[in-house]
């Protein structure tokens, strides 16, 4: 068995794929899949092995395309109003029957009288073949209904199946089999151990293969073996059209992917130009069957296999890979991106000002959440080197236009409490969704300044004046007409371990030596905060371990105290109960929602202050401990 | 049992929605379906009935995100390529690994020396968590991961799995059953008898229902009998969250759908302002199950379902409905539309001249291939009296607008060669599509004078001269620069019943007292043809019985006579053959296709041009019989 070297290259998207399918040709790995015929009624996802011709015609006879009288039009002529044709000879027809031999044209039961002696009174002339459904009018015998490489909608099965199809070919749907390997990976429904990781990726991966129209199945999790991986992709190549080796793929000690490619067939590339998902292993088994060897960061894997995989599968099935929408949006602030690799950008889209402003997401190959999260994918290709703030850029589209546009914005402080506002909005209305986007109370304003968002989620501190929110308000907003509605009162307090094992009492208690504390980004409201304690006891905040350490929510500082990285962040009680930790209250604030003023009559956000003033939604809020709704929905500016 | 009046109404489509909706409250149908909770991995596809919020955080440690060695940053401080650090404690890790208890950050092993007395030297200092993926950083516990009504992707199961959901509680699958009804209707799958009909309508529904999320069957087709579509209603309803009766709802003699729908619950629309579509029935089963009457004309049948279904069925489940991404669009010609209905216009899309050119498909609630070949649908409004040729319009997409941007756009004369084109380009490329709309050759001619098209199929005569195409081409596009190539020579003659029963030999016959022609529509090359040959004669084409019934292609000519409904007609061999009837030859054409000249660069174009060159191509066509191909690919000018 070959092993890879040690460091994986940084082959061009395009030229990478070139040489796996160049590599799988060279193999033997069929270019299309099977043939097989398929009643046409189950037909509906298939994609066409052979053209469907219609061997019937439809409708199949000339029919009556009204209710009415079926007459010969010559014995109509000269009919009008002052002169009146009696027809003794027509025949009764319901829309659909077949015409009656002899008759050419349908007169509409409207447009007849019928007289005591049962003749037909006309009082207008038909031309022939008025109201007739001639034959062949749908489809025509022997004319091409459906071409090979289409794939059947509803609509296409009801007509192939009128046009006489009974048993279309189709390509066999392509069958993907996915490997997991780690030793540290358990199964989903498991629970996992301290340093172990839920293989959520072959889920996931499964159920993208299968949104591709393919079969697939996930194996057992294979350890990091050489062997054992080898024999794994072996058993997996001889019943698939595709395998997925999950992990593995990169450099490291435990990294096998590579080699074990190479051993069992060809290795065609280890490394493309694309974040996320560079280090990604493109082969194919001895015996003809291509190989994918993807990340093990989700972001990474899911990306790999719709780069990657999804074209090779609609290739096998002779079909047009799929294709997303796309839309310009305007870039809500810059992005900087590395020459020589297209970059896989997740972003945030909301209708503001009359226009999709796109907002990009965390990068890192591990933030699922950042493709969960995401309304487009905005692909900066390799030889751009980002794109300024404010630029219009092209944006494929994971979800639809129309709900973009029912997509409240919200940038700025995190709260639990627009989680909830998040929950409950959509739990009314479907269609509706509220997006919140943690910069920090700072960040939001900014951003609100900017037309980048309808609401900023704030709760800065003044230093200067004590006051909250209002004076960056007048600062940031002053040439703005602008509006600030109160959301909640909560607790702000030094969340720390369970039992508050070093006995923290409060802010003075943070320069102790040793102590690690777990400080919020810049411009978040939570980190004003603490600089105004320390600034009103005279504390230089580099005396505090820890300060240069920043974590973006509550929950996270939270999180970080939990697993004992940390002594002691501020934060809210509802971040520090849902971990079990202990709290040391410090401050009491208000949390604001800042709207520009004609947001406050905005149709897009009349469910959101409306769910302020429903007594159930308030109810839950101080259900959590820590916050108060006295003022909830108070406008004070 | 009330049975419903004569005729239905014309009620607008949002206060029918409207109507039946508080219909369907009033009966206590339940608004969403049930909950239930299914393992997640088995959620991709399902609404959410409950929000997920996180159990877990993801990564739920601390872990390295780099392959190198795990140090106390601290201890890095002052390390420079002047002044190395060398550090005896440290940790080799792996991208992933858990970070070993006590150490803050990762160096990369690209920039780690190792000594040989087993200590690390490092020429830059690195901060506090450099490459170390905190605890939480794509999921921190307790947060919103997904709100209730959100319909799971691949994504979205593997994130909220991460996040330590394992059954989440989602909507049931609405269940929908459809049932046929009328004597006239068969299953799919047998042989149609005389005036009998194929239930296409069923597997198309039940294709519909399952590809919105449902799940779906068709009953046994029930007979025109109000007793027994009652007593099939009443059994489907219990089992179904939505049943679909077909065909019946109009108001002729045979439509039982909207008494019947009376008798067993409330009627509460019969006749909705929508075209296709109108004699749509909505109701509700007693019990509290919602009916939808949907008429028998397969493109009314498809979008009643979508109008009224569709909405319906995504708000039992408590998700968006499916929204189609739309583009704006140049209208090909005018198009008329009545006040007061809602107009569903089929439209093939093609880009030419870089726009988007939207061409009316036929109208006809029967023509079910409008849906079939259609790239969009454009919605008039009742309140719109039409469009004026060239006005921009927005159209909903029903194909990719890259797959329409690959679609040789063709509007002309037909023939069976275009098809057989259509077929080979699809089959060597998913992506390449052949277009082509059949309004005879003048036609195709104006459409590409106008810029519609890409090119045109013709072999018009000009009677003048006897020359084909050609002087059409000077005198219609004087002013432009085209080129013209020989797609094909082609037999033109009178297509006649098997055995030639009344012996016709030529043109002159067709004068004949009694005898039934049927023509090709104006502007048809083959109609130039027998006017040129009646001119020829100094015959009348009055003098022609039948000269004024139209068909609009070869094979409908053909089909009409193969019925008996016509004598004869003008057309080409291949038709008659396809039917098995007899031709009587009377003049070899040129068929030819006419494109600006600048297409003969097109690289849309290249496929074609390349395939009138291939010999096995050639070949297939002489093999039709009727079929010169001796100067195919010739550009005549």
């Amino acid at each position: 068995m070959t092993r890879s070297g040690p460091f994986v290259s940084d082959v061009p998207t395009a030229e990478a794929t070139a040489a796996w399918r160049a590599a799988c040709a060279a193999a033997g790995c069929p270019e299309r899949t099977g043939t097989e015929h398929v009643p046409v009624a189950g037909a509906v996802g298939r994609v066409l092995a052979e053209p469907v011709w219609a061997v019937r015609s439809s409708p199949a006879f000339d029919s009556a395309a009204m209710d009415g009288i079926a007459v010969r039009a010559a014995e109509t002529v000269g009919a009008a109003d002052t002169t009146p044709v009696l027809l003794a000879d027509f025949a009764v027809v319901d829309t659909g029957d077949p015409m009656p031999v002899g008759y050419d044209a349908v007169v509409m039961r409207e447009h007849v009288h019928h007289t005591a002696d049962g003749r037909a009174e006309l009082r207008a002339a038909v031309p022939p073949y008025e109201h007739v459904r001639s034959i062949g009018e749908d489809i025509s015998a022997t004319e091409l209904l459906l071409p090979a490489g289409h794939r059947m909608r509803p609509v296409d099965v009801a007509a192939a199946a009128a046009a006489g199809a009974v048993a279309p070919a189709v390509h066999r749907r392509p069958h993907v089999v996915v490997i997991p390997t780690g030793d540290e990976i358990r199964p989903v429904g498991t629970e996992p151990g301290p340093g172990e990781i839920l293989d959520t990726n072959s889920i996931m991966l499964v159920a993208q293969a299968r949104e591709a129209g393919c079969t697939a199945a996930a194996t057992e999790i294979v350890p990091d073996d050489p062997e054992r991986i080898t024999a794994a992709l072996r058993a997996a190549a001889a019943g698939a059209d595709l395998v997925v080796l999950i992990a593995g793929s990169s450099a490291g000690r435990d990294d096998h992917t590579a080699g074990v490619v190479a051993g069992a067939g060809t290795l065609a590339v280890h490394g493309v130009a694309v974040r996320p998902g560079h280090p990604v292993v493109l082969g194919v088994v001895e015996g003809g069957t291509p190989v994918l060897g993807a990340p093990g960061y989700p972001v990474s894997a899911a990306l790999t296999f719709e780069i990657f995989a999804l074209p090779l599968l609609a290739a096998l099935e002779g079909a047009a890979p799929r294709e997303r929408p796309s839309t310009t949006a305007r870039l809500a602030r810059k992005l900087a991106s590395v020459i020589g690799s297209d970059d896989w950008v997740r972003v945030r889209l909301g209708r503001v000002g009359g226009e999709v402003v796109a907002t990009p997401l965390p990068r890192g190959a591990g933030v699922l959440t950042s493709l969960v999260r995401a309304d487009g994918l905005l692909v900066v290709p390799a030889g751009v080197e980002g794109h300024h703030a404010g630029e219009r850029v092209r944006v494929e589209l994971l979800r639809g236009l129309a709900e973009i546009a029912r997509t409240i914005v919200a940038i700025g402080s995190h709260d639990l409490v627009l989680d909830m506002a998040a929950s409950a909005l959509r739990s009314a209305d479907p269609l509706l969704t509220l997006a919140s986007s943690n910069v920090g109370s700072l960040g939001g304003l900014v951003a609100l300044r900017d037309g980048l968002c309808h609401l900023a989620g704030s709760h800065l501190l003044d230093p200067a004046t004590g006051a909250y929110t209002l004076p960056y308000v007048d600062r940031l907003l002053g040439d703005l007409d602008v509006a600030v509605v109160r959301l909640v009162h909560r607790d702000q307090g030094l969340i720390v371990a369970p039992g508050n094992p070093l006995g923290l009492t409060g802010i003075d208690d943070l320069v102790r030596p040793g102590l690690r504390y777990v400080n919020r980004q810049r411009g978040a409201g939570t980190r004003a905060l603490l600089d105004h304690e320390l600034g009103a006891r005279g504390v230089d905040p580099s005396a505090v371990p820890g300060y240069a350490r920043e974590e973006h929510t509550h929950l996270a500082v939270a999180a970080a105290v939990a697993a004992g990285r940390a002594d002691a962040g501020m934060g809210i009680l509802a971040a520090a109960r849902a971990f079990g930790l202990d709290f040391v209250p410090v401050a009491q604030e208000p949390y604001d929602l800042v709207v520009r003023a004609d947001a406050l009559d905005d149709p897009l956000l009349a469910p959101l202050w409306a769910l302020l003033d429903d007594p159930a939604f308030r109810g839950g809020i101080e259900a959590l401990g820590g916050y108060s709704c006295a003022e909830t929905g108070r406008r004070v500016r």
